[in-house]
Formats: C-alpha cells, sequence, structure tokens
C-alpha cells in the first residue's frame, strides 16, 4: 500500500526541538507520522542517523477523539529520540462501518447495561476480528514508513488493544519492543498467543481499573514467554495511569531500541 | 541510645564523588553510614544542605555477608544525592543469639527439607518477634542518624524484611516513602497492618521467585492502604532483581524524598 502525505504542521516539543506532525494515508488508511523538527538553516549539515520507530496503538474510538492522547504520548515519543506512528483501526472513525463489530459492540454494550458478565462470545466476536484485519494494516504501515527517508527502526509497539500489542509481538519480527497496557478484554486464544511472545515486554495494569478483570492481566502476564517481563501496577483507574509511570515505558524503549 | 562512630572509610562512588562509609554502634547495634564525601579543600565552601536518609533493610543473614549488596546499594543512594543507613538486626550476625528466633529458624528450616508447606505458625514465630525487636531499634537509629550534622530527612526505607518496612510504614512518621521487596514470609497479621499503611510505596516482586508465594505477594500489594502504590514485577529469581528496576526505586525515593 502506498503511504501519502496530506498535511503537515509543526508543533511545540516536549522539551527542546519542535515536532513535525504529518497525516498521511496508508491505501485508505488514515494515519499520522510525528518526527522531530530539522534544527534550523543555518546549524551544520548533520548525516541525520535514521530514528527508531514507535508504533502509537490506541483503543477503538477513533483517532479523532484519541488525538490530545496519542500527540502527548508521541510528543514523548520524539523527545526520546523516537519516530511515532499510528493509523486508524478498521471499522473505526472515519473508515467504513463494519457490521460484524457494530454488532458485537452493540451486545456487549447490551450485556454491560444489564450487569450481565461479559461471556467469552462476546469479547471473541469483539476482539479477534479486529485484530485479524489490524494487524495486517500496521504490517503494512510498518513497511511504508520504514521505507521513508529518516526512519530507520528497530521499531517498538506500544499500548492500546492489548490483543493487537500480543499478535504483533508474535507475528512481526521488526518488532524488538513492547509496551502492552493491560485494560481491556482478552480472548482466551490469546493466552496461547501470548507464551510464544519472546521480546522483551513492559506491561502496565491500572490496579484498579473498575473495567478491567485484574486476574486475567496478572494470568496474562504469567503466559507471556518473553525472558525479559516487567509488570508496572499503578493506582487511579483505568484512564489514570500516572506521569511516572508514563516515563518508565519511555525508559523502557530506550534501553531496547537505541 | 548513642551512637558512636567505630571507624572510616573513603569508597569510590558509583559515578563521581566519593562516599564516606563510618560504621557505628548504637548502643551494642552494630551499624553503617553511608555519605558522600566532601568536595575537595580550595573548592568554595557552600552551605551544605541536609541529606534525606534512606533506611537500607536486609534479610536476617547478618550485615557481613550482606555487605557487598548493601554498599552497592548505598553507593547508588548517595550518587542519587541521599545519606543511606543500615543496623543489624536483633539475634543475628554478631549480636547475641535469642533462642526463640533460633527455635523458629531450625523449625522452618525442618519444614522446608521436608517440602512441607510453611504453616502460620512457623511464619508467626519467626517473623513476628523480629519486628517487634527490630523496629523500635530502627526507630532509635533514626533518633540518632537525624541528630547528625549533614543528616536532615525526609527518610526512606528500602528493601529488607518486609514485615519490618511495613511496621515502620506503619508506625513512624518520619518515614515518608518505603520501596518494599515483597519476597518473604509475611503473618497474616501483617495485612491488617498493611491497611493502616498510607504512604507512598513502591513494591517489588521477582515474579518467578521460587522460595516465595506470589499470591501472597499481590494480596499483600492489595491490601496496602496507600492512594499512591506501585508493583513493579520482573524475571530472575528471588536474587535476580534487574539492574533497571533498581535504578526505578531510585527514582521513586527522588521523587518522594527531594
Amino acid at each position: 500500500m502506498h503511504l501519502d502525505f496530506t498535511s503537515e504542521q509543526r508543533l511545540d516539543g516536549d522539551r527542546g526541538g519542535d515536532v513535525i506532525e504529518r497525516e498521511f494515508t496508508l491505501g485508505d488508511i488514515p494515519g499520522i507520522l510525528w518526527t522531530p523538527a530539522p534544527a534550523p538553516a543555518p546549524a551544520p549539515a548533520s548525516p541525520s542517523t535514521p530514528l527508531p520507530l514507535i508504533l502509537l496503538g490506541h483503543p477503538p474510538l477513533g483517532l479523532r477523539p484519541m488525538y490530545p492522547r496519542l500527540v502527548d504520548r508521541a510528543r514523548h515519543a520524539v523527545a526520546e529520540g523516537f519516530a511515532a506512528a499510528t493509523i486508524e483501526l478498521p471499522g473505526i472513525g472515519d473508515r467504513p462501518r463494519w457490521d460484524a463489530l457494530e454488532q458485537a459492540r452493540a451486545d456487549l454494550g447490551r450485556v454491560m447495561r444489564a450487569g450481565e458478565p461479559v461471556g467469552d462470545e462476546i469479547v471473541d466476536a469483539l476482539v479477534l476480528p479486529l485484530v485479524d484485519r489490524a494487524v495486517p494494516e500496521w504490517r503494512a504501515a510498518l513497511d511504508a514508513l520504514l521505507a521513508l527517508p529518516g526512519i530507520g527502526g528497530p521499531v517498538g509497539y506500544s499500548g492500546g488493544v492489548i490483543s493487537i500489542g500480543i499478535r504483533l509481538a508474535r507475528v512481526e519480527p521488526r518488532i524488538e519492543a513492547a509496551a502492552l497496557f493491560a485494560g481491556s478484554f482478552v480472548p482466551r486464544t490469546m493466552f496461547e498467543e501470548a507464551r510464544e511472545v519472546t521480546i522483551p515486554l513492559h506491561v502496565l495494569l491500572q490496579w484498579d481499573d473498575e473495567g478491567n478483570e485484574r486476574q486475567a492481566a496478572l494470568d496474562l502476564f504469567d503466559a507471556f514467554g518473553s525472558k525479559e517481563k516487567t509488570l508496572h501496577a499503578n493506582m487511579g483507574g483505568h484512564s489514570g495511569v500516572p506521569r511516572f509511570a508514563a516515563e518508565a515505558a519511555d525508559r523502557f524503549f530506550t534501553r531496547h531500541l537505541k
């Protein structure tokens, strides 16, 4: 798939240098790439080293509503010397609706409003097709992003739907480290896939996440086959990941990708 | 109790400046204090700010065998701008034997060699008297250490027998943050004490610690009453805490004590 840039703007960086934000389309998939702004004109031209890349995962709520948090994470990543990129998930945001996904989300909503337990079939119907469709798209994005001048890898994957992260970590050899957020439903079969993951992992768990089954998150952490895996559990609820936890994830990527 | 220094030597620091190591006695309790070496003579005399202090806990194996690991942790702490200190535990090392403790350790050894489960009575007999005796001694050490010129607090407690850390965090208001190692037997009653701990906590768990009950460690983490509590779980077995985990504990103390 071909990557076309559709817009470019300059943002203030997290500390020091500015950030270039470029929206793109990959076929019909919208995405965003963030890179450090080049040094101002009269500075001595240095042969620029290709940047390691962090793929920013996100929950299936759409790039637009997620933008404020994504740009915050991207600014961090760029300040640490990474390029950062994300793409929209299938069936979400401005992308064409997808009946099976809509149905699964409606079923989940109904069960949760009724206060019933969320059964395996609903989780499977909600997550597995999303993983099956999204993962090849993220891999295609990787092909296109790594072909751009100045972006060279290695590649990390961070956050978002944890099952997408697990599948990517298992099948995509260019991803060398992953920071996963254990905060969403995980289909049973993903525990088997987790055993086949061997790259270094940094797993974030919000201990008091009301909507998340803590024991499943701990079982998943236990299942990962990686020799280096770290679990960071914090307080603050589902969306209250403390700032110091985000910084710890930065350091994890710095340790493994640079 | 009076603190008397009995020896002093200069050690290489972890990065940059040297470390002064002073052995002391507090009554009949041996201890060690580590502080940054003063800047060399002709440097401009700056009014020195009193140092925050980290108390270094350790397992009940004696200060001498634990010295290499303690001095490593102390070098780290001093490089981060802390004073660090430790004292011997009652009944351990060069301190007078203590029949009840010897008996409890013998009982534990017998049960473990027989491959039997370690019952609550053995854990209670082993840990509770140690906590009851050690905690007042650490508080007395705090009185003496904070009275020294150049040491001003705030105070953190780090590592060692976790039940001693829990009790200290609960009863000693001068301790403002604690990094605890969930790697030893915890009496049932300590779970109740844990609920009354409210200071920021950084809890380290070795996920694949053969000699440690993981579920008890997770239950203990859950029990702590602190609004800010973080669990860091890593691989590497009981004594294989990775270097990056030690650095994360340093950053926890820097965030809370400086």
